[in-house]
């Protein structure tokens, strides 16, 4: 039988608790009774509370890459249907508590990237990350012929990611998915074309 | 001569604070230590400091307002140069810093827009007044035949907010304006066509 250890229940428990409130409004206490677990665990299992919003980030990288793999990367669907799909699903998940919590990325960026120049470079490499899958999407589009054949795909990526951001921001502030559908139509309607 | 209260201190240094920090991050004590202020002064003038989060949003847009009418609404200039002069204005205050602090609202919204109802509702108060100075210009370009005619002028001033928005944040993340360029172009060159 598996044992989850308190090191994975605090990461567990904590993702949630900063992802709802904020990571300079989530207290190491706030964290640890969430999971469960005595105030000391924190300390034994992470040198500082930036070392754990650092794995954090790499928590919520690993279920945005499970998105990515589905979604941008699945080969066996067309890429323009790919890159939809990638949108709704982020744009479902997110809107299981009405936008409420918004990306934690953008909100980590917004608090966080300012303070912390190691988490600004770990935020970095994650929207980079990101950006190469829809590169890679548009790629397949463009060769597929679904997409004009001079579209810049690394600035058109880039474009999405920060976009999507913005549109999830305003979302968090008006609780309504709105925002994401409305660049979504503009980039399909407009962007792509 | 005109007299400084201790009121308006804290509202000035404090707003820098908290643009600069976050509004989490920011404590009384650092905000009357940045005002030159007793301690004491702070809980004389705010009831909390939700009720001081709440007035230097209205400062900030006191700011916002200034940019505004200087480019949007300025009647003298035609509406697409209006809409540039918009967004240049913006990105090079932000990029006085290097886009460091990003921009103060959507810094809130990430950060205090789950947590304060009234916090939320401020906020969209102010991006709906920042959106009808777009969609104001908008249907100027409308009619000076600048952008098609059948253009969705309430669509594309929400799109054009929440966009920079995403813009400002990744442009926050790099410390780099790029984002804010690469979105003016698209807008200019796909989304007004």
């Amino acid at each position: 039988m598996s044992r989850v250890s308190n090191r994975d229940r605090i990461l567990e428990a904590g993702l949630q608790v900063v992802h709802e409130h904020g990571y300079a409004n989530a207290s190491v206490r706030d964290i640890v009774a969430a999971a469960g677990v005595p105030q000391g665990s924190f300390t034994n299992h992470f040198a500082s509370k930036e070392a754990f919003g650092l794995e954090i980030i790499d928590h919520y990288l690993a279920a945005t890459r499970d998105v990515l793999e589905k979604t941008l990367l699945d080969e066996t669907r067309q890429p323009l249907q790919r890159l939809e799909a990638c949108i709704d699903t982020g744009r479902d998940l997110l809107n299981a508590d009405c936008m409420r919590r918004g990306c934690m990325l953008g909100n980590f960026t917004a608090e966080a990237s300012a303070e912390s120049e190691q988490m600004r470079n770990k935020l970095l490499s994650v929207f980079d990350e990101i950006e190469a899958a829809y590169a890679h999407c548009l790629r397949a589009a463009v060769q597929a012929g679904e997409v004009p054949a001079d579209l810049d795909v690394k600035e058109t990526a880039a474009l999405i990611v920060q976009s999507l951001q913005g549109a999830n921001l305003l979302a968090k502030a008006h609780r309504d998915p709105t925002p994401v559908d409305r660049f979504k139509k503009t980039l399909f309607e407009k962007i792509l074309k």
